[in-house]
C-alpha cells in the first residue's frame, strides 16, 4: 500500500506531480534497465481495461490479431526512404546471439564467434517485417482486404524518458490494413480514428480534437496522418493516437502487388494505426488532482470501494452482513466492487490510499450508521461526501458512477475551451503560447514556417482540425501569422508532450 | 483461403505432416527472420481463446497481471549461479542503441559510438528481472504473497526451430510469485500445476501426467520443477507447462528480505510457472488428422459453420431465412457460428478448407433439404455426416459440441493408455524406446545414469509420475533397469520434442 506523504501540487510542480503520482498510486516505476518502466499490478489492471475495450471495438469493425516478430532485418528498415529517414535510429541492436563464461573471471560475457550477419533492430514499429509478409498472403483482390492488428511491446531508445509518457520500451497495439484501392484504405484509416476519438471520449473521459497533421509531423513513410490531440492540465497537448494512411509506399518497398477483377498487377493500399501505454499518461494527466490519481468510472480497475469501520470482530460481522449483500447487488449489475475489511490497515489509512489510487466511490459504514440504517458515500472526482439512507443505496451508486463519468468528460471539455484561443500577430503567438493551451492561428501550410514558428516558439502544429471547436472557426482563410501569406484555415498550435 | 492440395499423410512422415499443416492451415508461417515465426489470425485467434481462459483461471487464484522490461542487464543473468549455468547462453545481446546513413553508401549501419557500457539481453525468462523489482516491492510479511504474471514474448537462440513447439521468439505467460513460508511457495507451485493440467485435460481435451522434473531435467535455479507431460500421436512426450519451485535462491541472489511478524528478517520464497505458444503445437499434434486440424470446441474460433448451397440468389435468400434463426439462435447459447454464404468459393472448396481448419460442426443445407426440412450435420473428428431434421436442431448441434469435447479427450486418452507400458530390463528398454510411447522403468535416482540413459538412448525421464497411470502401479520400490540399485518406484522415459 502507498504512504501517506503528500504528493508535490500541481501548481508547485506539475512535472513532479507527475513523476510522484505514477510511482506513490502503484501505476508504474523505472525498472534497472535505462528508460524501461516496470507497470505495476494496478496500473496494468487499467491497461487491461483500455486493451480489453478497444479490442472489441477492433473486432466490430472486422479486424482481426495476428503477430509478428520482435525482431527486424537491420536492411528492411532502409527500404522506404522517408521511413528510415524519419526513424529507426534510435533504436536497440542485436549484434550477438550468445553469451559464454568470462575466461578471465565470473560471470558472463559476449561469446564473440556468435556475431550476426545481418544484425536485428528490436521493431520501433512493424511496418516493414509486416509488409514483408503481406507479400506472401496477397495475389489476389479475393485476399484484400486485409485487417491485422497486433498488442506487443516496441522500443525507440529515447534519450529522456518519462514514465509513460516516453520510454525506450512500451506497449501498444499496431493494426496494419491492406486494401485494394486508395478510397477504401483512406476511408478505413479515418474508421479507426473514429473508433479512438469514440473511445478516448467515452471511456477514458478525455475530450479530444480530430484532425490531420502537417507534413512535418506526419508519420515517416505516411501520405496522411490523421490524429487525435487532447489537452492535459499543465495546458500541454499529448497525442492520444494516430492513423496513418500510407498510400502505396510500403507495398512499393516490399513489392506486394495483387491481381485486380480486371486482371492487371495493383500495388495494395496500406494504413497503419496505434495507440500505446501513453493513453495511461494522458489518463492521469487529464483528470488527477493534488490527492491522487482520479478515474473514470467506465475504466476503473475497482469502481466502488466498501470500507466497514469497526473496534471490534462482532461488530463487523454485523457490518458486513449489511455491506456484502450490497457489493453482491452491484456486482450483479456489472460494477467492480471491492469489500475492504483488511484489519492490518485503518480506515484513515485506506481513505487515503483509496484516494490516491483514484477509486471513483467509496462507502463507509461505522457503528452509528448501523443504527440509523445510513452509509457515507463519498465521489473521487468532487471529494464530496454525505450520509445517505441504505434504501436504494444499489441506484444511488450505479446513477453516481455515470455521473462521475460525465462530470470528469465536461470538467476536461471545459477546461480545454478555456485554454483555447485564437491568436492573429506572430508578437502575440510567442507570448501567448508560454502561456500554455491550443492556439489557433492562422499557418501558410509550408514545412518552412512551420520550422520557424518551432524552432522559435518549440510549438508545434498539433493538427489542422477536422471537427467544429466550439467558439471557433477554424475552417475560414486568413493570412498567414509570420509571412503574411494566404492560410486556408486556422490550426492549432500547442506546446506538446 | 488454404489450397486443395492433400497434406503428407502422418505415417509417411510425421514431421512433414506437421510443418504442411501449421501452414495451410493458417496458423503459423516462418518469418524474414530466423526461426522467429509469424503467428497468422486463425492461429492468433485460438491462441487468445487459450489466454483469455488461463488468464481467468490464474486472476480466481489471486494472480495479477504486471509487466517488466523486455531486456535484462548481462550481469543480472550470472546473479544466480546455476541459472545461468543451464541457461541464458543462447540469447539475443543488444550492444548497441543507433544507427545511422552508410557513410560509404546505401542503407544504414549501426553506429558505432552508440555502444551500450553493459551489454543488455533480451529476456530468455524473467527471474531475475522480476526478483530485482520485488527487492523494492518487498519489506515487510504485510507486502507477501506478491502473485504477479506477465503475457509476453521470450526469446532463446535456438539452432533447430520448428513452428510453435521451438521458436527463437514465442509468447507465453510467466508467473512470478513471493510468499513468506517455504509451505506456502512450495503449495502454490502445485496449484499452478493443478491449474494448467486442468486447463489442458479440460478446454484443450488433452490428457496429461503430472509429476515431477528429476534434477537433470529441472529449470535451472529450481528447487523443484513440477510438470505436465502429453504424448503425442507419434509416441513423443511434450512438456506443456511447467511450475517451479524456487526456494529462496533468488531472494538470496537479489537481496529480497522481510520482516517476518516476529520482527526477524527472512529470505522470500519464491515460485515461477509458464505456459507458451508451444501449447499450441500440443494441440495440432494431439488431435489432429491427415485432413487437417481437429480442434476441440471450448477453444475452437468458430465452433459451427453453416454453409447454404445454391445456385441463384433467390434461392440463397431462402436459404438464409431458415439458416440465419438457427445462427442467431446458437449465438445466443454463446456458440461461435460463422454462415459462410460467400460466392467467391464452391461450397466443395469451402468444406476442404473449414476441414482443414478444424471446425467442429458443418451444417449444410441445400435445396432438397429446403423441400424436406432438413440440413446436413457433419462433425470434424469422425468425419461422419448425417441428413436430419430441422426440428430440434439447436439442441442437436449444442449437445454434439460437447460430445465431441469428450470424444477428443478419451481419444487422446485411449492412445496415451495404449502407448504405455512397462520395460524391467535395459536391453528391452533399448528396443522398446525406439517405437515411442512412455515407458515406466526403475531408475536409481542418479543424475549419472540418467545421463547414461540420454547419452544412449536419446529417451529422457519426462516426470516421476504423481497421478495414478490406468493399469500401472508406479509408487511400488524396485531395482533400477540399468545400475540395479534400489528405485523408490517406476518414472516416464520417453523421446521428447
Amino acid at each position: 500500500m502507498a504512504s501517506y506523504q503528500k504528493l508535490t501540487p500541481r501548481s508547485e510542480d506539475y512535472s513532479k506531480w507527475y513523476n510522484e503520482l505514477v510511482v506513490k498510486a502503484d501505476l508504474a516505476e523505472q525498472s534497472a534497465v535505462r528508460g524501461c518502466m516496470v507497470i505495476k499490478p494496478y496500473g496494468y489492471a487499467i491497461w487491461e481495461s483500455i486493451q480489453a475495450e478497444l479490442d472489441r471495438r477492433f473486432k466490430e469493425k472486422g479486424v482481426k490479431n495476428a503477430y509478428f516478430p520482435l525482431l527486424i532485418p537491420k536492411s528492411f528498415l532502409s527500404r522506404e526512404a522517408e521511413h528510415v529517414e524519419g526513424f529507426a535510429k534510435e533504436c536497440a541492436v542485436v549484434t550477438h546471439h550468445r553469451l559464454m563464461n568470462d575466461p578471465n573471471g565470473k560471470g558472463v560475457v559476449v561469446d564473440p564467434d556468435a556475431k550476426l550477419e545481418e544484425e536485428l533492430i528490436i521493431r520501433p514499429t512493424s511496418e516493414t517485417i509486416i509488409w514483408s509478409t503481406y507479400k506472401n498472403w496477397i495475389s489476389s483482390y479475393r485476399d484484400l482486404p486485409i485487417l491485422c492488428n497486433q498488442w506487443c511491446n516496441v522500443m525507440r531508445w529515447e534519450m529522456r524518458t518519462r514514465l509513460f509518457l516516453r520510454t525506450a520500451e512500451f506497449l501498444w497495439q499496431e493494426g496494419h490494413t491492406a486494401h485494394a484501392t486508395k478510397e477504401e484504405a483512406e476511408d478505413f484509416a479515418k474508421q479507426m480514428l473514429d473508433v479512438y476519438s469514440d473511445f478516448v471520449t467515452d471511456v477514458m473521459a478525455i475530450p479530444v480534437i480530430k484532425g490531420v497533421k502537417s507534413p512535418n509531423e506526419r508519420f515517416a513513410g505516411a501520405l496522411n496522418t490523421y490524429c487525435i490531440e487532447a489537452m492535459m492540465q499543465d495546458g500541454k497537448a499529448l497525442q492520444a493516437g494516430t492513423s496513418h494512411f500510407l498510400g502505396q509506399n510500403f507495398a512499393k518497398s516490399f513489392d506486394v502487388q495483387f491481381l485486380n477483377n480486371e486482371n492487371k498487377y495493383e500495388y495494395v493500399w496500406a494504413t497503419s494505426w496505434g495507440v500505446s501505454t501513453r493513453l495511461m499518461g494522458a489518463l492521469i494527466m487529464t483528470h488527477s488532482d493534488d490527492n491522487g490519481l482520479v478515474l473514470p468510472p467506465h475504466l476503473a480497475p475497482i469502481q466502488v470501494v466498501i470500507v466497514p469501520i469497526y473496534k471490534k470482530e462482532e461488530q463487523l460481522a454485523e457490518l458486513l452482513a449489511k455491506l456484502n449483500p450490497i457489493a453482491d447487488q452491484l456486482k450483479a449489475l456489472g460494477i467492480r466492487v471491492k469489500v475492504d475489511a483488511d484489519s492490518k490497515y485503518t480506515p484513515g489509512y485506506k481513505f487515503a490510499d483509496y484516494e490516491l489510487k483514484g477509486v471513483p466511490v467509496r462507502l463507509a459504514m461505522g457503528g452509528r450508521d448501523l443504527e440509523n440504517n445510513t452509509i457515507e458515500i463519498a465521489r473521487r472526482d468532487t471529494q464530496s461526501k454525505e450520509t445517505i439512507s441504505l434504501d436504494g443505496i444499489v441506484e444511488v451508486v450505479k446513477n453516481l458512477l455515470e455521473e462521475i463519468q460525465k462530470n470528469l468528460l465536461k470538467k476536461a471539455l471545459d477546461f480545454r475551451i478555456a485554454n483555447t484561443r485564437e491568436v492573429n500577430s506572430y508578437e502575440e503567438f510567442k507570448e501567448e503560447v508560454k502561456k500554455g493551451g491550443f492556439i489557433l492561428a492562422h499557418w501558410d501550410g509550408t514545412p518552412e514556417t512551420e520550422q520557424k514558428i518551432k524552432d522559435e516558439t518549440k510549438a508545434t502544429i498539433r493538427c489542422i482540425p477536422s471537427i467544429e471547436l466550439p467558439g471557433h472557426r477554424t475552417d475560414e482563410p486568413g493570412v498567414c501569422m509570420v509571412t503574411g501569406k494566404p492560410s486556408a484555415g486556422r490550426v492549432i498550435f500547442a506546446l506538446s508532450y
